[in-house]
């Protein structure tokens, strides 16, 4: 999730690393829950991690998915607006027109939806004695991007990584990604539940545009907290000037919607 | 650089770390034997580091530069050509026209010039109270991409990074590289010599495709080796299948050149 916009010096940015449990209700009264203590703690933006109203997994989806707006998006709205915070609302499996979707919605200060984006490419992997997983088993792909201005500039990942990719390539992905793009990079984990049909990784983690890791959660629920500097990110892109040497003359990257 | 081309299923892979000095001949002399060494360890492909037959630095740019082919390509092409192997040539200050450029030339099995190509993004940096070097000083950045043939598939980058970048991003951007495209990434640096007014981190390195580090040396002269198995490559494409959950209806990478 890409979060533009005009630039606001610092700010305070939480992870909810929720323990999801299979009582949608009480998971989506946790969550609110937390992103109130995280709002009492100064965060200004609040991100839920992948699933958070859900166990994840496919045989789950069809049963906790709702419409958008629906009863779990209602409670986001209403607690975005009484923190007065920006709340990335994890994702949640969606029902529309018979389809089912894992869907990220994003509540502005004054509760209303401010970005629907539907989860474009379906996580599934193979890994002969370690896991198999399809999303795409009951699962349809977004068609499109999702972005909105604010006063901040992130990537924002809600996340559920497993205990085969969780070690390989948890950290080093979001490391990567805020070294070659020269942002800040944040991922929002479910909490770990090892008698969970899949396994969560944890480790929520907010890293700086310089690859350092700022704040990391374990396995269990917890808030992870960290200010994030804009004048820092751009010290660091005027120290090592990437985006100014980029060669439009060679190369470009084309959306095709917008 | 990319290697692109048909599958053979494995190879040795070998990154010379070179211990630059400050005699051009003796650079390109010291050279070829690794060369031929790691030839006798079964390499078929073998690479030199970035800036291997002169320090790198702005000043000496312009003393060492010579014209490609010439003196320092000559002897590549030869040892290529005596231990029928690939030689990625790290590169070498060229001049041509007046202009000087950081250019990497590639010779087959046979002694051919397969590549000669010019750094495209130079390399800028100033981190107050740590490092300024601007390579866009005395050099001037390529205008194409460089591709050919050859029976593998990996991307080998000679590079020179610091003791400022190198503990930061060296073995993050490689690891980042090789899982982002599920491709064996090489780095091949020179070797670290303290009194340099540029200090090279060292750490040449192999990373497989599942971002493990399978060979990394240390800081001083040495030969890197690794064998590299395609069918491990195809094996985690299909464990995980990003390539073909591309969505080309939504975004594209477009050369502009060939």
């Amino acid at each position: 999730m890409v979060l533009p916009g005009r630039a606001m010096a610092t700010f305070r940015l939480a992870l909810i690393q929720l323990q999801v449990s299979s009582v949608k209700s009480d998971n989506v009264t946790r969550a609110c829950g937390l992103v109130q203590e995280a709002a009492a703690q100064g965060a200004k933006i609040v991100s839920l991690p992948e699933c958070f109203n859900s166990p994840y997994g496919t045989k789950y989806f069809p049963e906790y998915a709702e419409k958008i707006p629906g009863e779990s998006t209602q409670k986001l709205s209403e607690v975005a607006k009484e923190c007065g915070i920006y709340l990335i609302g994890g994702s949640i499996p969606e029902e529309d027109a018979g389809k089912l979707y894992n869907t990220c919605t994003v509540f502005g200060p004054d509760g209303t939806l401010l970005v629907k984006y539907r989860k474009l490419h379906l996580f599934d992997i193979d890994v002969p004695g370690k896991i198999t997983f399809q999303e795409s088993e009951t699962l349809s792909p977004g068609d499109s991007f999702s972005t909105f201005d604010t006063r901040c500039q992130l990537l924002v990942y809600p996340g559920a990584f497993n205990m085969t990719t969780g070690p390989a390539h948890w950290e080093l992905l979001q490391r990567g990604r805020a070294v070659d793009n020269q942002v800040y990079v944040a991922t929002a984990s479910p909490a770990r539940d090892d008698q969970a049909s899949y396994v969560a990784w944890g480790h929520s983690t907010i890293v700086s545009p310089w690859g350092d890791v700022l704040a990391k959660a374990g396995t269990g629920e917890t808030i992870v907290c960290s200010d994030i500097d804009l004048k820092k990110l751009a010290e660091i892109r005027q120290q090592i000037p990437i985006f100014s040497q980029k060669r439009s003359d060679l190369y470009a990257v084309e959306a095709k919607k917008p």
